[in-house]
């Protein structure tokens, strides 16, 4: 990187000191006195996600000198998680935080917003939202359901889950009772899995019970909470399904729409200050989370990589039916898959090369 | 990850819609009309990040609705790159956006906020900062010298350069004439290397009349438009003097504590909204820009391992050289390292294995 610079430019003689400090102009029209209600697809014991709301809220406020209030409320608080984004649509309340594939029921094409099998990374994801054209293309598939959204953080690439016994092949999956999310369950359903959808506080209980033979949540930091290495010890890696989970901020698009461009640009400048703080606490918090759980019990295991084969064709399949019947799904695939296959070109090269000797190198610099 | 939440709670009756635009009342106190000088450490065309300072402004602009404006002007145009910080620093004017290590001969520490040869990768980088206690130790050092800073992007893991011939082993670095920055240059001339400080805009002459042997610039964006491929077309790799390098906006630290809050609010989102940016239009461009470096002669090698295993030699004896003699850098080297230890130790789990699959996969995806 450079770090000497032309020098053929001479210091201008006379510099200006900065404009000293005016009476400002009342502007009551563009910095109307709001208050929004912002709902959470998380609970609060997702300390993280959750804390993304808080963030938001303190960031705007103290952005807008207190004009601009929004009142964060975990999920369940005022409206149900799983009719969030239904909520923000209609008006009911103005903002939600949550993963676009929470609908995933609704529209296949909104897991392409939170993480798909073997889709992006979290910097892949990042970067085909900001500079790939994938906000634009989601902007008209949220337009449809009233919405539109910034990013909001991405947990980073996910576990695979706790299991009480270790896979070894692609059989040990066959009528595997596995709590698996969105299309990830879709897939390991290809390969002989029953997905369920069982809640995070009842994880516990139905893996101790048997009812559950597995399940994945997120990874160190928010699976520790849960305590599931006691009856679930086997750890696998990595959560193929999410590779880098975006969370958004949604807005109703008639209420955004209507706000003056000076507080669009507070909230779209706040989400991303929210997105870098939600990164970099997992990124913080999963190292020392991973330590505690191993020698808590966790047996860290890599899924066998002919699992993942198997998986990677169960996904391509799965896509081939998904674009068969749905459009979009099929445009804002290809667009994903394009991206991505030209980011891990170039992520090959320094990228990568420099983590794989950092990771061996650990333990001697 | 969660994608059914608790279903425990109910919907809230009767939720209020927002509360209607109230007449605000005018608090010129609090938002000052400003105008604010911002010089770049960069020049125009290195686009991604001169074009940094021209969002920021963008942003700043538009979130106070006019009322804060930044001048942003290009490496040289109101000050001389190399003179930057101090400019700052002494209030000449009132922001810079430029690399830390830009000032590395006045105190190496500052390399340390930018990167430092097989320090942390750019999400690294962003954690420790935001997340690992980065931002209090360097708060303390930037004060000395009149600042304080946010980070303002990252260029992400850069590439080790241009070489007329290739590096086979470490002997071939005996004598190299090799413009390259920084702590890589003080690590290189450990191993035979004689380490440069070409411009820019030179770089093609020097290397076409034998005056260098090699170059390192930054990645695939920005060194395509150098065309050195013509004159030195090996292209090693990975830069692992520069793993993911921060760049930072700098602030007159009297002229920042005496913003109004609400200022400081805005120019720390604006920041953080920048640093995405930059991260994205490197991750999106650099592989376009890799496939026509190939195309146009380029020839990608990796560092031989020999090589790399004497450079990361050469660095932990520089490091203990220069924490013994400036306990500045010892307290935050150390940091740093256990920092870095710890995130790679949970990156080689989910992250690094995803990624690894996902590289392999890539053509049958």
């Amino acid at each position: 990187m450079p770090n000497t610079l032309p020098r053929r430019a001479l210091l201008s003689a006379g510099l200006a000191t900065a404009a000293a400090p005016l009476a400002a102009p009342a502007r009551a029209e563009t910095a109307p006195e709001l208050t929004w209600r912002l709902g959470s697809g998380f609970p609060k014991n997702l300390d993280i996600l959750f804390g993304a709301s808080e963030s938001f809220a303190r960031i705007v406020g103290e952005a807008t000198d207190g004009r601009f209030r929004i009142q964060p409320a975990a999920a369940g608080e005022i409206v149900p998680a799983e009719g969030l984004l239904d909520a923000v649509g209609s008006g009911k309340i103005e903002i939600g935080h949550a993963s676009a594939s929470a609908a995933v029921a609704k529209d296949p094409v909104l897991a392409l917003a939170t993480a798909t099998p073997f889709g992006l990374n979290a910097r892949g994801q990042s970067a085909w939202w900001l500079q790939g054209g994938a906000a634009e293309l989601f902007a008209e598939i949220f337009a449809k359901h009233g919405l539109t959204a910034l990013p909001g953080g991405n947990t980073g690439a996910q576990m695979g889950g706790w299991f009480r016994k270790e896979i070894k092949n692609p059989t040990d999956l066959q009528g595997l009772k596995f709590r698996v999310a969105g299309l990830g369950g879709q897939v390991l359903a290809k390969l002989g899995v029953s997905p369920q959808t069982t809640a995070g506080p009842d994880l516990y209980a139905a893996l101790e019970s048997k009812a559950l033979d597995a399940a994945e949540w997120i990874g160190p930091h928010d699976d520790e909470k849960l305590g599931l290495q006691k009856v679930a010890p086997v750890y696998h890696f990595p959560g193929f399904w999410e590779g880098g989970a975006m969370v958004l901020f949604w807005f109703n698009a008639e209420k955004w729409k209507a706000l003056p461009k000076t507080y669009k640009a507070v909230l779209q400048a706040a989400a991303a200050q929210v997105a870098a703080e939600v990164q970099a606490k997992y990124d913080a918090r999963n190292p020392q989370a991973l330590r505690r759980l191993v020698a808590g019990g966790a047996q860290l295991r890599p899924f066998p990589q002919e699992v993942i084969e198997a998986a990677l064709k169960a996904s391509n399949d799965l896509y081939g039916e998904l674009s068969a019947k749905n459009p979009d799904f099929k445009r804002i695939y290809e667009a994903m898959k394009g991206f991505r296959n030209e980011e891990y070109l170039w992520f090959q090269v320094a990228e990568y090369t420099y983590d794989n000797f950092m990771i061996r190198a650990r333990a001697r610099g």
